[in-house]
């Protein structure tokens, strides 16, 4: 099988430009939300809808053979090698509190591994883009500067990111609060914020249960492309989703592993 | 005694403009951090230090016989009539984990009651500002725009912020989380952005345990002029800190606090 042809930054940037059209207009104006599920509260915004669409149009206008998963409108050629995963905003609870720690997500999946993708905050300015070499950090439109992991740090002296212990049931919790006892400063409530900072330097360690592929796919090649690891709490691939840990170095990966997953008597 | 004399919206910008040029560069800058208590993990970075003394040196000139009381260096003239309440860093866990949502916080307490103040959150370029009369958002330099808090909104619908459920102990704790259970959608992880988020519209609740008075003295104006409502648990003055409640309005306030001090069998 011939070696992935990646697209070049520009196509990232492209495809934050058309999300942030329509994502920052709306963004702390109230009149977007509306309620996704009558049970609980999964909001899903106008903003969300057209994004999508949009990045969309400029996928299927480049690349017409690739498929599309995105988390408003579901697949496309989902059997193709290339396969876009993405989603216009991972965080909308972030977004309809006015947070600016909401991004826009888009991956590139070739041959079923995540290889390309980026992390866009419009309101910040922010591009994190990993092209298959390197992670980059793009910020207000200056030259990319080169993510790279930070190194050396144990589980004690960690910052460790999750979106809020609740979301962690039964056995996971345990698992989880394990893990947060043992480091030194525990985080909740960024999404793939989160993500970038580890990617970024700014953090140890992210853990998350039950993620979709549209919320990972993309912060996979933003992570190992900085020198971290990304896999599901099995140690598996973790582009389609599923119980996540991301770690700023290897060692820290298997130390965290080895903590969600001790038998307990 | 004479009604008081408040400062100019410019003077705020002042004050947010020296701190900036201390807490910008180094923001995401892993050099900084050091430990302040040898115990736990309490941060405390150069920047914090040196734009606490910039912030002092700023109202020393400018009001000489203002007194001042700041997280760093302590308290000077605190019997003046006018003090100056201020944090170079609200939310240093932020700061040091890459993320925007810390602040630079500075409040005017005249005769006891916090009368203005603002945040400022120079990453974001945004500055929160209450003048005495309005609450105002100044966002990349742009002309200001007045905030109000958003209304009719019940617990049930209810956004609520609080740092973290860990910071709670015991009944603490217990009343947290019965509020918790109620509103629709609870946030972690905010510090001052969250008090800035409920005076702008778009969050209704802000519950913390334990606040000092440099946590809070410079977003109650900010709240208060934009039509919502701060206090402690038992309903009293929030300038000196405390178990602190926000709401975005009156009815809301007092809803919550029902909640959190209701007899339990």
């Amino acid at each position: 099988m011939s070696a992935p042809l990646l697209p070049e930054i520009a196509f990232f940037q492209e495809l934050a430009e058309v999300a942030a059209a329509e994502t920052l207009p709306l963004f702390r104006s109230a009149a977007s939300v509306e309620n996704k599920l009558d049970t609980g509260f999964d909001p899903v915004t106008q903003a969300d809808c057209l994004a999508e669409d949009a990045m969309r149009s400029l996928i299927e206008a480049r690349f017409p053979d690739h498929g599309i998963i995105g988390e408003e409108r579901g697949t496309v050629r989902g059997e193709s090698r290339y396969v876009w995963i993405i989603d216009p905003i991972d965080g909308t609870r972030a977004y309809i509190s006015g947070l600016p720690v909401w991004g826009t997500l888009a991956g590139l999946r070739v041959d079923g591994a995540a290889r390309a993708g980026m992390m866009s905050q419009p309101f910040t300015n922010e591009l994190f883009v990993a092209d298959g070499r390197r992670s980059l950090l793009i910020a207000h439109g200056r030259a990319p500067v080169e993510m790279t992991t930070r190194g050396n740090r144990t589980i004690e002296k960690a910052t460790l990111f999750t979106t809020s212990p609740a979301l962690y049931n039964d056995d996971k919790r345990a698992a989880y609060d394990r893990l947060e006892s043992r480091v030194r400063l525990p985080r909740y409530g960024c999404d793939c914020y989160a993500f970038a900072m580890l990617a970024a330097g700014h953090a140890d360690l992210v853990v998350e249960p039950g993620l979709q592929t549209y919320d990972i796919a993309a912060l996979i090649p933003l992570i190992e492309q900085a020198g971290g690891v990304v896999t599901t709490w099995e140690g598996a691939n973790a582009v389609d989703g599923g119980d996540i840990v991301a770690a700023a170095t290897p060692d820290l990966h298997a130390a965290a592993l080895e903590v969600l997953n001790a038998k307990t008597a």
